[in-house]
């Protein structure tokens, strides 16, 4: 790589700590800043967030931010009180303002955005309920390796992607098999649908643009229940300094809610046996959202994956005060009103997730089961019906997968070696529901680099250094880097070590309802095992 | 309608009693056991399934059904030990064998299908695990009329499409607002995706052609959790005496297992609610299906309906007793080996819910939110983002939705004379995720039966007498009954009371792990406030 390596440097929590003071002290930003009619700068809160790169001249060879501001003044939430239209570029390794933008002053919305206890007053009343585990939990502990109801499991907090979970095995009678080398978040990507200066550059790769550890201290008894088990994370600030972050993960046993499985038999008898799950857990806060991130461990040999989105969305400020008063409708046009002054800007979130299966070892294929509608002959009284084709995929590029209602297919990740007592080769499924695709145009810079959304699925033979969707340094990146680069080599991936590349996403038009936090969204997908296990592995659950 | 009513009536489990007498007697039948070796008829057990409709002569003016058999001896489960190949047409009304089919002996599988406790032997230890409520539930309740944290609604089960919810209003500050007239399922429909004699005829409308009444009764503590109410179910047989089926649903408060929202704020303070849902729950018995019918109000507004599918495949029973011995792939082709000499077949299964809307009273809209893609002039940077563009949909035909990935859409319900207090009219949105779409080709009679699965959502102005998907009768229907017929006549739905339809589905291909009783497998779909409430209406719960 002839890449300039100090260009391609995400942006770290230190360089942040400059630009509020430079940016204050700029004559043509306290200029703006004045015919905003701001002039005390004690209540000014300014940061910079990525610029993206859209192959302009002046970005090559640079780091460059975009600085926003807002005036946190009476506010509980910053995000509330945006100083719109005012922003500044910022060039990270000479420190210095290189222009300033001011497309036109928009009062900052006076709405309040609290919602802390003292703030929201009269609370609703609630009966006590509570998860209890009188004799303590089921799982067993050394380090961060975890044993619970046949599953056995490692985990560490990164710095950039979050919770890596590793050497996912299950205790299938006598043998311990392996399921899962790694699995953990990639990346994630984040564009915003405003054609207006910075937010149309809002396109965050968010774990690869900003290189702060995104761990939240999760809050005992809210954000985790009474019987959960916290860890807390170290990790090392831009200065290499250790830092802690105190209870940065929980652990803990719920009751599913509902059965493994069930039948009213024909006898009568009914044979019930209800589920519980083991939840391993950690919050990245990324700015305004706060992203929940769970790895579930069902009883029936599944593995949840999920992330909710909470916190708040990005708002833009408005002159209009409401949509009724929005009368040619441009203010609304790219988001919704959610407070008063206060649109919700339209956006995407998708994520990408590496799974490094290793399914009864490492030499894994990816088999994609197509269902293919097949007509019967005409004398026939039905006319037609779908067969499940299975093809095994030999290289990364029959392995891209957009997904389809009218071309649905199953995937899954086998090991051809290992047979089924009915003769199939064993394997895990990635069974994704609720899904999205990127919606931008591909010459589109920001759909460039983040170029792992326009599939839902790669695979990829392993390589140590291939670990992030978007490549190791998607600041700057010019597009492509990732995943189109890598499997441009198209190269094979039929019985060996793979990866599987998994993103789930959503299109987000925010509402009313989102202010002043937002109610979680989750979006989630399964890894379930597809002739892996003889028969059901939940059958010996105890009435 | 000029209907033969005779023929156009469900079968009743009265009319099942006869067969397995009537078929036993039948001298070709018997010949038939013979040449299968099975002279004992003691352990033979016969029933009629629908036959469905495909234009044939024989079945005009018929109500028929397709009648098999199994041989119980040795086994739980009668469907594990199915009498493959051989069929009988019985003429219900009639009460005669129309024919007999023999498409070729196949040894009865002698694989064991136990799941009980006694059965498995072993059982896994588990600490014990509890939802602990010391102060009696938070719901009052009035009959089968529930309130429960500002949510009220009332509940009834109906013979044929089980749990039906109405009257949903949730209580808002000084207002109860009404969002939910009835909510209920409407059909189902289960095509089987084999060629061969019976399985190709195997394409079931479950509500509408076994008028039985499903319900299973529910087991304390697997079924519901310990802190359940339970509720009877009164019900009329063929013969109009009352029955009663007792514990036929539950209600039950459980932690959601993760927080209402959330966030981790500027000066480090972090805001955590937990959240709890109210769950109602029914179980369907289909036969060997049971399905698991939730209700889940949560503390945010938004409603979770789902459906789990658990209970076991219908099997098929084939000379080849593994994958590995299927030499010719013939055995396995149109399902999976699941256990020896025993073949899962591939199937559909789809769900339709009538949900009459009244969000804020009877006067009520479509809302297509279409996200378009919008190219910017060639001179800005960032090339193209999305809009949502809402519709409010004029008729029925307009109201004809297609899921799709590449064309994203958000659906609400809406009252146009009710606005929020930021402008935008009040409404509630159906949120589906992961669903499927028939594959079946339109000239198939089983998929003109199901018209109602050629789209995921309709919409049809209120009719009293609009209340199954499929048409009243879909026994014998030829197809296009129900919601195509019903919005022939495009009526207009705006700004009227309308019920909005919305079918989810998956593709069933089997496992072993589904042997001998499948884990459930769940599909959803959210009611979610969109502008309803002037903020989150979750703002107030207690830390």
């Amino acid at each position: 790589m002839d890449r300039d390596q100090r260009r391609a440097t995400p942006a770290i929590a230190d360089e942040q700590d400059e630009i509020d003071d430079a940016v204050k002290e700029n004559a043509e930003f306290q200029g703006a800043l004045k015919r905003r009619g701001i002039t005390n700068l004690s209540t000014i809160v300014c940061g910079g967030s990525s610029a993206g790169y859209f192959g302009t001249a002046e970005e090559q060879g640079r780091r460059l931010l975009l600085i926003t501001c807002q005036d946190v003044r009476g506010s509980l939430e910053a995000a509330g009180r945006t100083i719109e239209g005012l922003t500044a570029l910022w060039d990270v390794n000479e420190k210095k303002v290189l222009r300033v933008r001011d497309t036109g002053v928009v009062p900052v919305p006076q709405t309040d955005q609290y919602y802390d206890v003292a703030s929201v007053g009269v609370l609703r009343q609630m009966a006590p309920l509570s998860v209890q585990q009188p004799m303590g939990p089921d799982f067993r502990l050394d380090g961060q390796s975890v044993s619970w109801q046949k599953w056995n499991f490692h985990f560490r907090i990164d710095r950039r992607v979050g919770l890596i979970i590793s050497n996912v095995g299950y205790q299938d009678g006598e043998r311990l098999r392996s399921i899962l080398y790694e699995g953990s978040l990639s990346e994630m990507f984040s564009p915003y649908m405003d054609p207006s200066e910075w937010w149309s550059e809002s396109t965050f790769l968010d774990l690869g643009e900003h290189s702060d550890a995104f761990s939240s201290s999760l809050e005992p008894g809210e954000d985790c229940p009474e019987n959960a088990v916290y860890f807390d994370q170290i990790y090392a600030d831009g200065k290499a300094t250790p830092n802690l972050k105190p209870r940065a993960a929980c652990l803990f046993e719920q009751p599913a809610g509902y059965m493994a499985w069930r039948h009213d038999g024909a006898e009568g008898a009914i044979e019930s046996r209800k589920m519980r799950e083991l939840v391993l857990r950690t919050i990245a806060k990324a700015n305004n959202y706060d992203f929940v991130s769970d790895w579930i461990f069902q009883q029936n040999g599944t593995i949840r994956v999920r992330v909710g989105a909470t916190g708040f969305d990005l708002v833009k400020a408005v002159k209009s005060r409401t949509a009724a008063e929005d009368a040619d409708g441009q203010d609304g046009m790219y988001g919704r009103f959610i407070a008063e002054n206060t649109v919700g800007v339209n956006h995407d979130h998708f994520f990408s997730f590496r799974l490094d299966f290793d399914v009864d070892g490492t030499a894994n294929s990816f088999v994609r089961d197509k269902l293919h509608v097949k007509r019967l002959p005409p004398d026939r009284l039905r006319k037609s019906l779908w067969v499940a084709e299975p093809e095994t995929v030999k290289t990364e590029e029959q392995a891209k997968v957009q997904m389809s209602m009218k071309e649905p297919e199953i995937w899954r990740v086998v090991n051809p070696n290992v047979k089924s007592p009915l003769g199939y080769p064993v394997g895990y499924s990635v069974m994704g529901e609720g899904n999205a695709m990127s919606l931008m145009v591909p010459e589109d810079y920001p759909q460039k680099r983040a170029g792992f959304t326009d599939y839902q699925v790669w695979v990829t033979p392993y390589r140590e250094n291939e670990r992030y969707a978007a490549g190791d340094y998607p600041t700057q990146s010019q597009g492509g880097d990732g995943l189109p680069q890598w499997t441009k080599a198209n190269r094979p991936i039929e019985d060996t070590d793979i990866v599987l590349w998994y993103t789930v996403g959503f299109h987000h038009v925010p509402q009313a309802e989102d202010w002043p936090v937002m109610p979680i969204l989750w979006h989630e997908f399964d890894l379930v095992p597809v002739n892996f296990f003889a028969h059901n592995p939940a059958l010996d659950l105890p009435k």
